[in-house]
């Protein structure tokens, strides 16, 4: 039996410690009997110049090998996670692997939202509309719904219990879906 | 041979005009000999209250009945895409089905970061940082490498070819694509 891969999916690679945070990823999946593949060779990154279709090509042949994807959806640069992620997560659902994600970010999308695009309004069909004059999705979850609910099956994006962020490149939650991972039947994706 | 089907994602759901523009993108599709399927049953939508996971799982199944995603990808609410939109496209990828997207805005990814997060620092290994001191792709693209590179096969985001940004509810791209794909020997994706 081999070992099952994980794909490290995150902003983690534009992280000025980068190659220690997926390094710490690594490590922790080794401890839980799983080999984690880093979405980026981090010496590629370091040591050359890569262009944009050989790091694609890389990516999708550790996404191919990977078993699951663990993706790191804190919101990047904005109220939602960084959109490289969601490719991802969304490539691996369509693919029909396991999927987990965490947020070390507390607040819900909407409330994201309403303090980024303030004010809020009143729209038709009970919606309600950022200053751009688009509606708000208003579930509560912790991104946008086809993320949220493409993670419900294993537990959900995993989200601070304490309501108290966590910076960016914080494990907790990392581990937290390893722990899971660990205890879960591994039932069939919905 | 039954008629191919397009899921019509975008964040065109949040439009205040969105039932006009998904018609409008059926119709386009109609005229090109497709079938045009939106992601949200807008009437649904506009007459009940739905929940998260009813509407996931009714975007699942279109997404499984569709046999390709043309995706709106103008910037969202931010530097990169509707994260929804992004979650669908790399869905469309990871399950072997076409993808085709458009964006209405011409600059490039790391223009709309400099202009948001500036200002812009030089990093190690000729990386530049944000103003959150994370890296910055450089590579021209219109967002994140993951989601222009999966389109490549293809022709590559769909952007306007005037470097005149177009508002996000235009659908002369759109209709790009559409010509596209009808021109095309549909290649199997790499």
């Amino acid at each position: 039996m081999t070992t099952r891969g994980i794909y490290l999916a995150g902003p983690d690679v534009f992280f000025p410690n980068a190659i220690d945070v997926l390094a710490a990823k690594k490590a922790l999946c080794a401890r839980y009997g799983y080999l984690g593949l880093p979405p980026l060779d981090v010496e590629l990154s370091a040591t050359g110049k890569p262009n944009a279709g050989s790091i694609f090509a890389r990516n999708l042949a550790l996404m191919r090998r990977a078993d699951l994807i663990i993706a790191n959806l804190t919101p990047f640069r904005g109220v939602s996670a960084d959109p490289g992620t969601v490719f991802e997560l969304g490539w691996f659902h369509g693919a029909g692997k396991l999927v987990y994600g965490y947020s070390n970010v507390a607040a819900p999308f909407e409330m994201r939202i309403a303090a980024a695009f303030a004010p809020i309004a009143d729209g038709p069909a009970e919606r309600k509309l950022a200053n751009d004059g688009m509606a708000i999705e208003g579930f509560g979850l912790g991104d946008n719904l086809m993320i949220d609910e493409s993670l419900r099956p294993l537990g959900g994006l995993v989200r601070p219990a304490d309501a108290q962020d966590r910076p960016i490149d914080d494990l907790k939650l990392f581990e937290e879906c390893l722990k899971r991972l660990d205890e879960s039947t591994q039932p069939a994706r919905l």
